[in-house]
């Protein structure tokens, strides 16, 4: 069995962003907001949205389920108040319930919070327990900056944060790192913002004690870490000189890195510097890179490859494709039991 | 011959800081400004500081020639206005000249800029000129962030820069890439706001098109490229997503990393992924990490021995630790070639 723990629907219908744009444009003149019930989006374009891109790519190239979660770059945090945000995660989070529903067997849903800059986090305490509660949903997605590349939240660290990781806790779900579009003009958001704030979170973790606070917390860092484990050394040193613990003890009891690196030698760096159990198969298909390698003829994200080339044994490499997501993300592992998978 | 092109000069005597301090006390308090003629430094100081470290460090290394600039941490651009920036940048600009008279064999000088948040960057044309024409300096240190981490400048690739880009492709001198102190509690100064601001600088020069504007312009991108040579497939694919040239042609005339990466498994990545001419030997020696890594026994920083176990040819080495710099930094290798070596 093959778990892909990144995918986005990044594929939903068009209808979805003519909403979100009408919503945007209410912001200016209230007399344009859209009403819930005015976005129609019927099965069957759901069905064809997956079937024809996220399903038809996990089937050819071997991937069984996917943890699904809304639009990473369309979340938009920073656009409008906590309500705009509160009202669109309820649609998108809803829109990935409804494809987990079509497609039980291949996907499960993850949240996206209704964060809102400079808005307490515990306001999106009530759509995590709605996404776990009533649609199964098994972790989320936190973003550490929700102003879009301004970066003025505190650190992940800060107990500003705290009430969301309760309620991660006592539910036992991992979070996904994940910042959404870039507004500032300095970070192009899939090739920078994205691979910065995983790199920004690593170290905000490494700073802090967080996990003294949370020993049962988990985050994933997604696109195979940022820089972090390219840069495993530096961190190791940064750490002995701020007198933390080793790595392992201090991080890699509660943070994970996801496979989201698009070329060979990059998942050979990931898999060897950092342990096996703390890395987990993900593509982020359909996402950032979506086209054909010249140097391979395959698709860059089409990571099962590189882990199938990587010096692994065939134990490792189950740990990363399924045993390892299935330890991390515990509801996940239950929804699967309970078909007898 | 080892050249190293990355060091600064971290561990200068504590009256500069003293001075500095004096100086931004007078931010609030005018009548507290230092004169410059307040800082008394002695050539025997100097010496001391540089033979009890760096120098000490290059010999029981093995390197023999470091590019040495002030120290990045302290350039601070987002303090105080263009001319606190300038008398600042004067003052460690002049030290490292010194240092460079006092060893001439060992030392050869880079500049730090009197950039300041929204100040025109054609302000920093006049320290530039005085540091090649008179100090001799081979290369500059160019702060992509001068607000500290609140990233509120153009894109390397805007014509903002341009002014500073023209008197580097006149004097043939490369700019490496580098921030300073963050002031944004979200990003560790060493951890994650330098590594963040090298992905960030290869990004934008990806996303845009300035070395059609400047065909002979060089930029070193420090510590072994941030996220860059880790992410390769995700920037070849996004490369090829926007229609650009592939990155050996597109980048890599003009992009230079350095192997600031502090384990052998990230060096030896680099080393595979960067082509080898595209590769410059530095250590940032005294820098941001400074402990033994017990894994090893040497100091992380000690990257010497990396490139030496690597896979790469004697001749390949030796690209890596003196002919690539020699090519990069024209003046340098003019300096030398001017004294027989």
């Amino acid at each position: 069995m093959i778990i892909d723990i990144h995918g986005h629907y990044t594929t939903a219908p068009k209808a979805l962003e003519d909403w979100r744009n009408q919503q945007i444009a209410s912001l200016k003149d209230a007399s344009l907001a859209p009403r819930v019930a005015d976005l129609r989006i019927s099965d069957d374009e759901l069905r064809q949205t997956i079937e024809e891109n996220q399903l038809r790519l996990m089937k050819e190239r071997g991937a069984d389920l996917t943890v699904f979660s809304p639009r990473a770059s369309f979340m938009a945090h920073h656009i409008g108040d906590f309500n705009t945000s509160s009202t669109w995660a309820a649609i998108c989070n809803e829109l990935c319930f409804r494809v987990a529903q079509l497609f039980p067997d291949h996907f499960i849903g993850a949240a996206m919070l209704p964060q809102s800059p400079g808005v307490d986090p515990k306001t999106c305490v009530a759509e995590l327990e709605k996404c776990v509660n009533e649609y199964g949903f098994v972790g989320i997605n936190l973003n550490p900056d929700p102003s879009g590349g301004h970066w003025t939240s505190p650190s992940l660290t800060d107990r500003h944060w705290y009430p969301i990781y309760e309620k991660m806790v006592e539910y036992d779900i991992p979070a996904m790192i994940h910042v959404s579009t870039s507004c500032n003009a300095c970070f192009h958001t899939t090739g920078a913002h994205y691979i910065n704030a995983d790199t920004t979170a690593f170290m905000q973790c490494l700073s802090g004690d967080l996990f003294k606070d949370f020993p049962t917390l988990k985050f994933v860092i997604p696109h195979g870490g940022g820089a972090a484990p390219y840069h495993w050394g530096r961190y190791r040193g940064l750490a002995q000189e701020m007198k933390k613990p080793l790595l392992e003890e201090h991080l890699l009891n509660n943070i994970f890195f996801d496979t989201c690196v698009y070329h060979q030698p990059g998942i050979d760096l990931l898999t060897k510097v950092i342990p096996v159990k703390n890395v987990l198969f993900a593509s982020e298909m359909i996402g950032a890179v979506r086209g054909i390698d010249p140097q391979t003829g395959h698709y860059y994200d089409d990571t099962k490859r590189y882990i199938e080339s990587a010096a692994l044994t065939a134990e490792e490499r189950h740990l990363i494709f399924a045993g390892n997501a299935r330890r991390v993300y515990s509801r996940l592992d239950s929804a699967l039991k309970a078909k007898g998978r």
